[in-house]
C-alpha cells in the first residue's frame, strides 16, 4: 500500500502529529460534522413544505457530502473517527492506547455539543435545546446495530482494500444508511448524546438515546470479530 | 494492470481466499444489498406523501451508494457478484468452476433472502409477506432484458478497461436503470425472488417473477457474446 | 500521462481497434444514452404527480450517471463522443479523418434513433412519434450555444489535465448543464435529431430542432479555437 | 506529492503559463460558475411548484457538479480560485504577489458579473436586474463566517493531503454548504457582489451583501492560522 493511499484512510497516520492536534482534529470534525447534521436537518424541515422525503434528501445529500471532505482532510491527522464506536472499534483491535482513546471520546462530545450549538446559532434557533422527538422500540434499536455493524465492515473492509477510498466508502455508506434503517442511521454515540440536544428534524428525545447507544456498542464487537475473520489475510 | 486496480474487480480475486469466506462475503454482501433496496423503498413509501418520483429519488440514491461500498468491500474476496446472472456469465466465460458458480448462487439466494428479514425487522414490519405488486406485460420483461444486458455490458466493459472503478460503474449504472427501465431495474434472479417476498414499496408479486428471471437470463448469452467481441483484444 | 490514465479518455484510443468495432461503440453507446435520456425522462414524468422539477431530478441524475459509465467502458474503445458536436471538434482538431468522422456521425444518428424506440418498448409507448413540444427563441438557441461550449471546453480541459477523470468531467457537466441552461441542454445534433422522435418529457417539436442544432454546431469552432490557445503547452 | 496531484489542485500551477491565460481561466472559470448558480437557481424555482427545498436540490446538485468540473480544468492554469477570499487567503500565505492578486479579484469580479449576464439571457429575463431578496441578521453573517472558514479548511485540507481530490473535495464541500449554513453559502465576496445583480432564487439585495462580504473576509485571517498550524508538517 502507498504511502498516498494510507494518508486518506480512517489508519492511524502515518505522520507523527502530537496527541493536541489529533485531538483538535477530532473535535473540529465531529463539530463540522454535527453542524451540518443538524443545520440541513432544519434547512430540509424549513423548506420542505412538510414532506419528510424531500427534508430527509437535502439532510443525506449534506451528510454524505460532508463525511467525504471531513475524512479526506482530517483523517491523515487523527483517522477521522468522529465516533467513540470507531475509537472503540480500534481500541479492541489493539490500534489505539486506551489513555488516547479516551481523549479522542472526550474531544468527539465535546466537538459534536459545539456544532450542535453552532448549528442552532447559524439558524437563529434557540442555542440550547432538549429534543421531543421519541425514537422508541426494539426496531429503532435494531435499525442502530444494523447501522453501526454495517458502518464498521464498510470502515475495515476499505481500509483493507482500498483505503484511499475509505472517505468515499464512508460517506456513501452513510447516504445509504440514512434511507435503509428506520432510526435513519445515527450509528454513532457521539452524534445520539448531541442529537438529544436540538429539538429539530435530526433531534432524538434524551430517554430514546439510551437504546440507540446500547444498540450501537453492542454492534462493535460483532462487527470487530467478524472482519477479523473475513478479512484477514490468507 | 496492478495490483491495486485488480482487488477492487469483479474478477476472481488474486489473493487465495477460501471458498467458505468467498460465499461469506457473497451471502452478507446480498443481505445487505436487499436490506438496502427494500428498506430505502419502505422509508421512501413513508415519507414521500404519495409522490412516488420523490421515493424512487430515495431508493435509488441509496442503492446506487450501497453498490459502489459492497463491491469496493466484497469484490477482492469473491468478485462481489451478488446476482445469479453475473455468476452466470463468468460461468459462461469460464472463469469459474460450475460447483463454485452453485455455490455462489445457492449463499446469494439465501443472503437476499436474509436481507428481506432485516430489512422487515428494521421498519417493524412482519418478517414474512408476499408481494401483492404486479408487474405484468411484454414491456415489463424487455425491460429486464436490457437492465441486465446494459449491467452486464458496463462489468466486462469496466473489467476490460478501468477495473479500478468498477464498483462505481456498476453504483451509476443502477442508479440510472432505476429510472430509464419502466421496470426499475431488478436484473437480478436473486433480488427477483427475495422482492417478491416483500410487499412494500420494492416488491414483486410471485406470478410476475418468472418471466423477469427469464428476461434476466435470456441476456446473459447475449451480453457476454456481444463484450466477447467488442472488447477482444486487438 | 499514462497510459492507464489515456485509455479512459475520449481521445482517439491506443489500442488498434478496427473501425467496425468503433462505430459499434459510438452506435450501441449513442443507443444507450438516448435510452436512458428518453426512458427517464417518461418514468420521471409518470412518477412525478406533475411537478417538473422532480422530474427533472430524477432525469438529470440518470443521464448523468449513465455518461459516466458509457464514456468509462466505450471511451477507449472509439472516443466514446456519441455527439456530432464533438466529433467536429476532434476533426477541426485533426484527430479525426473525414472518413472515419462522417462514418463516427452516421453511427450516431442511427443508435441515437434506435435509442429512443428501445426506450418507447420499455414503456408500451408506441414506438413511432413526433414530439410536439416547441423549444423556440433565442434564448433556447443561446442556451445551447453554452451548453455545447461548455461541454466542449470541458472535455478539451479534462483531456489536457486529467484524462482518467473525463468520463465523471463529462457527467458532472451534463449534470449541472441540466439545471443551468434553460433548454435543458442538448448540446448535441444526433440527441436533438432523436428527440424529436419522442412525444414525451425529453422530447422536442421538429420544427424546433434545426436552431438547436445551428446553435450547437456554430459553438464548436469557437470552443475549438478557445481551447486551442488556452490550453495550449506553454 | 506527483505532478498528476499537482495538476488538479487550486495551488499556483506548476506549468508556466503566462498571466494572460490565467487571468482568462480566473474570469471564464468564475463566469461559468455563476452562470451555474444563477440558472439552476431560476430553472429550480420556475419548475418546483412553490416547494423551496426541491429548488435548492437543482441547484445544489448543478452548482456541486460544476465546481468539479470547473476545478479540474481550470485548476492546473490559474488556481481555480473564483473567489476573492481564496486569493486573499493564498496572498496570506504569500503564494501569490500582490498584483497577481488584485488582478485575479478584478478578473473574478468582472467574469462573476458576466456569468449573470449570461444566465439572464439563457432564461430569456431582463439583463439588467438588482436583486430584492434581502439575507440580514446576524445568524445570516454569522452563516457566511461558517461557510467560507470551512470552505478554506477544505480547500487546504486537501491541498496538503490529497491534492489529486481537491476539485471533488471542493465541489462536496458547497454541496453541504448550501445545506448546512442558514445563508445557502455565498462563502466568496465575488459571487456576492454577482447575485446582487439577479432578482431571482439565488438573489440578495445589495444592502444585505455589506454584511456577507465582511464575515467572508473576516473567515479568511482566522481559517488561515488555525490551517497553517493544524496541517502544518510535523
Amino acid at each position: 500500500m502507498s504511502g498516498a493511499a494510507r494518508q486518506a484512510s480512517l489508519e492511524p497516520p502515518l505522520e507523527p502529529f502530537g496527541l493536541v492536534r489529533r485531538l483538535v482534529a477530532e473535535g473540529l470534525g465531529t463539530a463540522l460534522l454535527l453542524a451540518v447534521v443538524i443545520g440541513s436537518g432544519i434547512m430540509g424541515e424549513r423548506l420542505a413544505g412538510g414532506n419528510e422525503a424531500i427534508a430527509l434528501l437535502g439532510n443525506t445529500l449534506a451528510t454524505g457530502a460532508a463525511l467525504v471532505v471531513l475524512i479526506t482532510i482530517f483523517g491523515p491527522l487523527s483517522g477521522a473517527h468522529f465516533n467513540p464506536a470507531v475509537t472503540l472499534a480500534f481500541l479492541l483491535r489493539r490500534e489505539l492506547s486506551v489513555g488516547a482513546a479516551t481523549a479522542y471520546v472526550a474531544a468527539q462530545l465535546a466537538g459534536a455539543v459545539a456544532g450542535v450549538f453552532v448549528a442552532h446559532a447559524m439558524f437563529a434557533e434557540p442555542i440550547l435545546q432538549v429534543s421531543a422527538r421519541l425514537r422508541d422500540g426494539p426496531a429503532q434499536a435494531f435499525s442502530e446495530f444494523v447501522a453501526t455493524f454495517g458502518l464498521l465492515v464498510t470502515i475495515f473492509g476499505a481500509l483493507r482494500f482500498r483505503s484511499d477510498v475509505t472517505p468515499v466508502a464512508v460517506g456513501l455508506y452513510i447516504t445509504a444508511a440514512y434511507w435503509f434503517t428506520a432510526s435513519t442511521s445515527f450509528a454513532n454515540p457521539a452524534v445520539t448524546v448531541a442529537r438529544s440536544l436540538s429539538d429539530t428534524f435530526a433531534g432524538i428525545a434524551p430517554n430514546s438515546a439510551p437504546a440507540f447507544i446500547a444498540a450501537q456498542l453492542v454492534a462493535v464487537p460483532v462487527a470487530a470479530a467478524l472482519c477479523g475473520w473475513l478479512f484477514r489475510r490468507p
